[in-house]
């Protein structure tokens, strides 16, 4: 199967150019103007729209077992909407519950993930420790292509990794040339804080960011990122969502740290107003963590995007309905997290960002896909156009508009967090491996047709941090 | 028994004036120019010189158990000392091992403090928890006069504060009006760097500072002071040794939190090629926590005084003898951690602050005495030159020059990380509760005299933060 | 003449404690419990009150010729005014036009300045540079008590200074021991921007902001700090309103250098709202130079005298009627810029600061009063709640309430930009000189009684700058 | 003439990978595994060594007239030179002399330029300011392919850019989507402290430094920085040498502003100690603005390459020999400022940043050329290994040495900063326009060979910000 796509403009992170590009065999064969290409090619026109790569969603949580209760969005279905709204890939998540040996949960999820429609790949989660978890770091690294693990600072009583976790995992991380990666907020504040707001009465939703303030972000954040330093490692922190993590961030990567921040569409486009709403079902489908923020923080984020001190943008999709929210009822604390945004994301960071002055395209490009596969060691099979690159592409139509709707989404929920916005520039065709899955509104999307991704160890700032290091090494004095 | 001190310019944390001061009963009973006293009162020349508020040293641990070891100093050596070096108040602390009651420790200590020669009061160390120590909290604060809790972030499997206990201490504190203070460093960190370095063969002292670098406590400063901004406290950070705590703290008092800094004599003038000197004696005999650094700290720790984003100045004086040290000689997390400074403290903040231009006499004054008094609620009694206040004065003569010794000091120590030094600008005579009990040289200090001294809680700042707190506090959204 | 004052708290900006204040012969005579007092004086019961140094305000101008028009407001309504809202001393400034001789004008303004109510002083501005400036300045500090001088960085064309004045004229500051001031708004793009709004068609009081961005202060506070570095002289920053210069002053703090800043009771309470109304009169009446900005910045503003790095609060006083005003109408830059409120400082502060847990009582006093005194080499003969000091007290009543009006002010102006405000926390009773000028809402300013007063340079800061330079002074490379 | 470069890693700013590359009519005409190329191509073996794109100086000044003298590198020695590094594009400086045409000037350089050996560009300096210079702006980007304008704020008296020049030439950039870029060093501060040096008697080399400290620099960044922000135009900061104007720039991205910062070979690895040697000669042969500075700002530079903060490195590259540094000999300020480096900078960059694990081999690719190449406009032509680029390469020898010397170097200069260093890490062989023009050791450069590049106008930031300066317009108040 071969496919061109003609007379559009390819925009990649580092420039902009007229070209056709043809794919063949699932890779692109071929980019150029006017480009000759075997009869029986299919044409997409994409005059007047432009050629990107497809996005890369580095977090995400299909069919998620959490809070009780299991998200209903499973990896065929996910993926299928990340599809039709340019999504190529994700980064999924492997959870084991502490005590569970990393291999087995990672067998479990890969066995999930078998009917996901697009290419993904797994972060690991490190939820305890004992010497099989270093064991089964080293296998999941060399054998199964992991290169980045996962530490939860919150969730206490359940799978938060204190200090001591962090440091052994983050050291067996040097080690193995992975990238630890952080949920970064302080468990013990959070519980406590929940205590103090039941006993308060605060039950409803309007309490859950009152027991998750920016503070305890910000603190896990700026903790994380100096034992890494202290452990030579770079780090990862996922959803940023306030400005007292980005500073935290920020003033790590001022000092020359390799430190690298993610944010979600969300915590982009939406304010903490929502979990006032008088509807409980509302403000409820809202409670994620970490929470949405005052709109300052919105501001904060699109300059750490600016700035370059946040490279990422993703999800965290994980979709729970209105029926499992409502187990929360009486009590915030009991409301599975999570909300959905995979088919959005695109759509949301285009609207807001490039139509707004905020980002270029091609910033648009670097935040959306390219960053995120060259942080896990994708780049350039994924996050580039380029020849020999796989043809994950999407054709964006800069003049299309839609109306986001959980009426009209592919999402496997029944709310959409950003209901009723109506956004400028959309995904016309979107290619998974060489086919065209999404085609002016028609979802092609093939269940199994996903490949798992393998990621390499050993990105290039591991190697100059061991120079680093060596060089750096201390010597004992001699003393009688 | 009465004395007047004539001649001088007495010198405060607000401003210098030319006055007598007549001393009477243990208070200041008079001051102004060419006062008429009693006949028969002693008359102290101080002409050229200045007549100040006693030092206040609000770090010391005078015999302390710890490390296996007691400290030499007792309270009376370590009193008597401190009256040579014009300091006469000392706040000590009550360090409970894990499980003891905090009244049965507080009992001890006072037992052993009895013999002091000038006032004193305790700080005491929360080094575990259950509904005892929160018990016995409100009964130290009530009854005794404590209105500070010390929390070590260090020192794991002993007496190590984890985020749980300083999360229910700081409450706990709001609640008492009493100010919580805090050792940080990363008490997790410092134990796996220590393992590290013994690993890797670095057993001398020079391991001491690789295992405690700066980043490990100003990573625990910010967390103690984002904890104590989630919980409305205020904060005292003691012995900020580095850049990068000094950098917590001064982010925080930017933002307005109410946060305080007590910084060493010894930080303030020593530097880390101490630990590299090829005597194990000598650098052993350098060995505390946190440990003495570069000189660009040094830099540092004078900016935050000048910028007021450090407010006191202490030595955490703990005495321990070359024999002592000794017992680390194979393994330096093995070595007492602690160093003598009580009886130097005042002479190298004039001759590296006020002779060198990094500070005004009047600032000297304050970080030396009067902003202790303040944050530890014994001003004016304290901390003052000003009718009604403790004759705990010291007459300083700018011009009087001494080397510093261990030969010659007052201190029970056999070494004096001060060695050598010439420092210009000592204490002529210093007065504890209206006795001359230094003299030109001649030490008169009398075991026991001291008085153990009571301290309110709730000072201003924590009627503010309850106000604010009030008027700040969330309220439930009605939903049906 | 003598009062006493019985029953209330004394509040300084060191502490509280129950106490009688005697005043005689316009001084402070004595402070006691249960004082003992001659008969015949008059008593004041300040029972549930408090007695306070009365406010100092730093920054007026009283029937300043401004803009073609001269401000409503003279020396002896605006200081009554003052007297009756608590402030009882005030530093106005002499701004000679350029070209004319700074004695002369100061002259002519000490003219001006003789019907003063309350005591009252002078900086003086620098507006030109030659030879008889240098001059006249050594004559202002050495023979008039002027210890500090004023730059605009603003108003280009007319009264502007640009970095060659401020170059040279901090470093006669320097010399002469004098503290530099200024209002620091970058001239050049000032007049640009205002060019800009009018050529867009942007003529109303709304453009007044934008012409005047916050980055605009933010530049110009920067370079004259930097200057002053580099000039190694302290110096003080007027009517600091927004988080740019704020943080320009903060950043200089946090390095050591001696910097301080002021800000005014407007900028903390007021938003830029203002500038939006539809009556152009309203909006006219707010317009002044910096204007008020968003409430982001007014935060900022109260962390920055809680962090301690502000540390005056003035006012700026300038006032000019609605038909001043509307010499603007149909062109914004022409409005007559400023605003009133020296009456109403000390309540906002405490409404705003004390009541909402922002400030100590301690701070408010400092903020208001002492620091002010302390910066300008008046305390404590001003500033303080001292034996010696003048008897400008204010017996505060934190239960009263005043409801604010242009219709019941004694400001001379038909404008209140606190209108409708009601504040707790008002004056009882107001003392200048040891007289009863201000008595439960009955004002007995006395026309005339107003004193110079003189202030002294070098401040102990100078000394240690000079220490400090003299130690870091270059040494010639010996070459043959 | 076709060339293929075999065996070797291409190496470039966004990852690395096994590929020969094929170069053909000056162009990269393919890349891939085992190339199958025309017969008669000649054949570089790269085995062991990496493909790079051939350096990008952004600031040299060949042949420059110059306080009173000529630099000594003509533009033929000078870009064979750096052809002998690697270096395989420069942009010099068009400087017109106050009250010059723009155009006069420009076409005067542009003659003595047509004698390079390398590829060139110009950035025209705007000197002075009236209605032909903005004329002019816009004939150089319109027709000539300028698309940068440079600022000295320094060289008062001469060549300096007051606020009024450059708020009238940044807001002319904006219009014509040109990048402003400075010189950031105060000069009036600058100006006066050389006045003051000189009547202390210090008028030696070491003099140089003093009068010119980090803060001249750090002030006049932050003030370029402000004005290009309330202009609204992105900025570039040249030859950044210390914290202080890095702090500058960085405070500003990480507000989402967009700016640049470039820094210096020298200043990455020399410190202000030279200026001391008891040579004059060889310290003078150091005196170039801004000066070298201490480690502990090298260290901060190395900081803001690493965290993103500066992008670019470049050399200033500007020669005078003794006997015209020997002008200066009694009085600092007359010696030429100046020194070379166009040969050694990539040396010294993957000597001190990739051997020191303070660079990974891409990010060395992106500082010394593909990100001058972007905020330049002349990407994906230079700076990028990709077909249809010009075939500028370097083949780096990782393993290669070389002690580099005045004795020697290329450089037509009789003076090497960098003397006796020997570096690991050098170029075998040197591609300009496809031809091979350095080959192990061998320089073949062809006066005349090299073409004058023409850069675009607006780069996608521009459009950026220009939609967000449309969207945030100001819309004026409706009043009666």
């Amino acid at each position: 199967m071969s496919i061109v796509i003609r007379g559009g403009t390819v925009v990649t992170a580092d420039h902009s150019f007229r070209a056709d590009v043809y794919c063949e065999n699932g890779l692109i064969a071929a980019i150029g103007e006017n480009l000759q290409v075997p009869a029986g090619a299919e044409v997409i026109d994409a005059s007047g729209q432009y050629i990107m790569p497809g996005g890369i969603d580095p977090h995400t949580h299909m069919q998620l077992p959490f809070m009780g209760t299991v998200a209903t969005e499973d990896f065929y279905t996910g993926t299928a909407a990340g599809l039709a709204g340019g999504t190529t890939s994700i980064i999924d998540f492997v959870i084991p519950a502490p005590g569970q040996r990393l291999m087995e949960a990672y067998e479990q999820w890969r066995d999930w993930s078998a009917k996901s429609a697009s290419d993904y790949s797994f972060h690991v989660a490190i939820t305890w420790w004992d010497d099989s978890v270093a064991a089964d770091m080293e296998t999941l690294v060399k054998d199964h292509g992991v290169n980045s693990f996962k530490h939860f600072m919150a969730y206490k009583n359940a799978i938060m990794a204190d200090d001591e976790i962090l440091v052994k995992s983050f050291r067996r991380s040097v080690e193995l040339g992975a990238m630890p990666t952080v949920h970064a907020e302080n468990g013990e504040l959070v519980f406590q804080l929940q205590q103090e707001m039941l006993a308060k009465g605060l039950t409803g939703p309007e309490a859950h960011p009152l027991s998750r303030p920016p503070i305890v972000e910000g603190e896990a954040a700026n903790r994380a990122i100096q034992i890494a330093q202290v452990m030579n490692v770079p780090i990862y922190i996922v959803h940023v969502s306030c400005k007292e993590s980005l500073d935290a961030i920020t003033r790590a990567r001022n000092d020359g740290q390799r430190v690298y921040g993610e944010v979600l569409a969300g915590h982009l486009a939406i304010d903490d107003s929502v979990y006032r709403n008088e509807s409980f079902e509302f403000a409820a489908a809202h409670v994620m963590s970490p929470p949405f923020r005052s709109k300052q923080h919105q501001q904060a984020l699109w300059q750490g995007l600016q700035g370059g001190n946040l490279q990422t943008t993703a999800t965290d999709h994980c979709c729970f309905c209105a029926e499992q929210k409502a187990a929360g009822k009486d009590d915030f604390t009991k409301i599975p997290n999570g909300t959905a945004g995979i088919e959005d994301r695109l759509a949301i960071l285009w609207d807001e960002g490039v139509n707004k002055g905020r980002l270029t395209m091609n910033e648009f490009v670097a935040v959306t896909s390219t960053n995120a596969a060259k942080i896990f060691n994708l780049y350039p099979r994924k996050g580039s156009v380029s020849v020999g690159a796989d043809a994950d592409l999407v054709v964006w139509d800069p003049a299309g508009t839609r109306t986001i709707s959980a009426k009209t989404h592919h999402q496997n929920i029944d709310f959409n967090i950003f209901e009723g916005r109506t956004v400028t520039g959309i995904p016309s065709h979107t290619l998974s491996q060489g086919k065209l899955v999404w085609c002016n509104g028609e979802l092609r999307a093939e269940k199994g047709a996903g490949r798992y991704l393998h990621r390499p160890a050993f990105t290039p700032v591991f190697d100059a941090m061991a120079k680093k290091r060596e060089l750096d090494a201390p010597v004992p004095v001699k003393r009688d």
